[in-house]
């Protein structure tokens, strides 16, 4: 079949190359110059975690190994206190798990090398898409050019050009939904050539309403993103405000940020949305036209899973293009199914917002979590709901269910322990019974 | 202010003349020509049902006499069973009330009049907003024509032009909600110059899943509107199954519809959508964009409000506008309260569907529905649910807390009566205690 991806981004790319596997001509439409010809784009989501998902999805094309080898991996998330006082805690119990910090656009470099490297892909750049009939699959793009596919699939990220198109169609139900926080990258250089702080760990500055993260960068530096709310953001309005403001609510980093003001004043500030769309694809005339990755489903990164999820579409379809003998919009429309996997991760990702910038900062939390992993290594099976989203391939659904099974277990068998007791100190005399009242 | 409205349709030329009484200078554009030079448009959403805060909203300009002098007012649903079995089912506990139906169109040229008479109002038809800049108030029409203005208000409908342009915005948190089902327009003709059913209630052939449903017009005919799962509207794709399933479903009505074939044949499906924004309004630069009526809250047509809630906005942002003295960024900024209100009416639109289609032609939901008016007979300020959303200018968020606290009395009520009967029925020794046991 001949294919037209509208996004050269990381899903675009990853996709391409299990397409053409599978023998399909693939055209790849990129709205931006050739990455490799231009410097990275400071400023806007620069670091990614890479878990299970993702490397399962690489490794189903033998790209794991590259990708890996550039990422740094994270065991845990190591809390800062206002004091300055640090808390690990182990993402497993037992601490042989991690996430991988790697650099987007690294990563988007290496996949569209690897796109470009199959027979039967082509990648065009600089090409916006202005225009998009889905009843015959005609593109128009803002220079001029033009093209045609029967098969049109846009993952062209959260601002979708192509879901744009399919909005206006009666029938296609969305959503975008804003958070009240904006995000802002910030840096942590390395100190003598060495990281300054441990690049084994996720940092998190928990503030309750706000809060910091730094992930590693293999240069040794870390990269540092704010999620605060927007009047915070603004409200910061001088470099005194600034250095103010560092000094008191996040004392330990500010003395490893020497271009902290600068930073703060020239970076954008990005914004966090949820954006949901049903059905993700729309057939008709000749042609048919789907949506994947953020374009789909676009998530707030609170549980390093957008790149993740937008990954494991691509498992998903190819998985959907086997069951459906490659005949596209039967695939395209197997391929709906897994909305309930990600509405589920949609909304875990807004929960562990709440977790990671309040709850991560109490000792109750803390404890919580101890006595988690204290049951994974007890109860065979049971597994906590961060490892099963991060650590697995469980479709997310199905990881939501097991949690709450696992809950349902683990309350009867607390509750049977609670009445085992109250009956053996009950045996000996120690607590009076209902008759006794 | 110099003032722009985008949206020459009921609501814009209501609001139109709000403004002008307060003395602003507003300037109206509608993409169609002028209705008045042109035919109806048939086949979409031809009746409404005017209600109490539609009709207040008129009376304020001195509008409702003439428009109600047109319309014809419905005392109650009338129940037509598959047998043909009629009930009739009062809107009010003593049948003094009703809802009025009234032709969109003819509603559409009284209001245009209106507005068009107001000095400082003038009205530009055949003018598509095709671009927008928020900051400077900036408008393009597809004729190439521009103009700009310091307010511009979208009150250009569901599909709002005004809207896609903020939605654009980020920040801007918006959703469409389709549902499955689409709804198609008959028509039930006057018989020898009368009407053929009662003219003074709202007809409705419930059928579980789907239904029909029948306004009468001046001309003594009714407009039928049915609202079908769109699978069912597409099955029936010849003469023939479209009078099998008439003749199955609706005998009553069947034998009253020359036209069936050719209106089914011949008239579009229309989509019900339920949109949802926030915020309504976006201050950038010299300029305020804002939202009213569908453009900032559409919502299903099963409450009859959709019309009634869009001209009560035109009341709200008067008083807004009273409230900021006439400062029009503030007064949008107070108006987005009333997102509380249309958020409730929104809900209420949905879940009436499934009480129209369905539990209207159950024997347990009309006794229900006779139980309620025997309390508000019985009660004094007991007030239907119902009658406070048609009948009344009670905020619809103040109806959903009244209707709430009116259930939690009744309950109680009901409560402390069986305890009474209980306890009498004990005391003569028809019921033994538990300590007969």
């Amino acid at each position: 079949m001949e294919v037209t991806i509208v996004g050269a981004g990381l899903v675009g790319c990853l996709l391409a190359c299990y397409l053409a596997r599978r023998g399909h001509h693939v055209t790849l439409y990129e709205r931006r110059p050739d990455p490799r010809e231009r410097g990275p784009d400071r400023g806007r989501s620069i670091n990614l975690a890479i878990s299970q998902r993702g490397i399962d999805a690489l490794r189903r094309l033998g790209l794991d190994g590259k990708v890996l080898h550039a990422a740094l991996p994270m065991a845990g998330r190591m809390m800062h206190a206002p004091d300055g006082a640090l808390t690990f805690q182990p993402y497993s119990a037992d601490r042989s798990q991690a996430i991988n910090s790697i650099g987007r656009a690294d990563l988007n470099r290496e996949l569209l090398e690897a796109a470009s490297a199959q027979p039967g892909v082509e990648v065009r750049f600089g090409c916006r898409l202005t225009g998009l009939d889905e009843r015959t699959g005609r593109l128009r793009f803002e220079s001029g050019e033009e093209a045609a596919a029967g098969v049109v699939i846009g993952a062209d990220g959260a601002h979708s050009a192509v879901r744009a198109r399919l909005q206006q169609l009666p029938g296609v139900s969305f959503s975008q939904e804003y958070l009240d926080y904006g995000y802002k990258e910030l840096s942590i250089p390395a100190g003598n050539g060495e990281f300054v702080m441990d690049p084994g760990a996720l940092h998190i500055w928990p503030r309750g309403r706000s809060m910091m993260i730094a992930l590693p960068n293999p240069d040794r530096s870390f990269t540092c993103t704010l999620f605060w709310p927007h009047d915070t953001l603004a409200a910061l309005d001088t470099p005194q405000r600034i250095r103010a403001y560092f000094a008191e609510h996040y004392p330990d980093a500010f003395g490893l940020m020497p271009d902290l003001v600068a930073d703060y004043r020239g970076n954008p500030v990005g914004h966090l949305v949820t954006m949901r769309c049903s059905p993700w694809h729309v057939r008709a005339g000749d042609a048919v036209v789907g949506l994947v990755g953020d374009a789909a489903h676009a998530i707030v990164p609170f549980y390093g899973q957008g790149a993740n999820c937008g990954f494991e579409d691509c498992v998903e379809l190819d998985r959907c293009l086997d069951e459906a003998g490659d005949d596209f919009p039967r695939a395209l429309e197997l391929f709906e199914r897994r909305k309930a996997d990600t509405d589920v991760i949609a909304r875990l990702a807004l929960d562990n917002f709440v977790e990671m910038r309040d709850k991560v900062g109490s000792r109750l939390f803390l404890a919580g979590k101890r006595v988690e992993h204290a049951l994974e290594r007890a109860l065979p099976g049971y597994v906590s709901r961060y490892e099963l989203v991060s650590f697995s391939t469980t479709p997310y659904s199905r990881v939501e269910r097991r949690v709450a099974w696992q809950r349902r277990i683990v309350g009867a068998a607390g509750a049977a322990l609670v009445a085992l007791v109250f009956a053996a100190r009950r045996g000996r005399g120690l607590v009076r019974g209902p008759e006794g009242d």
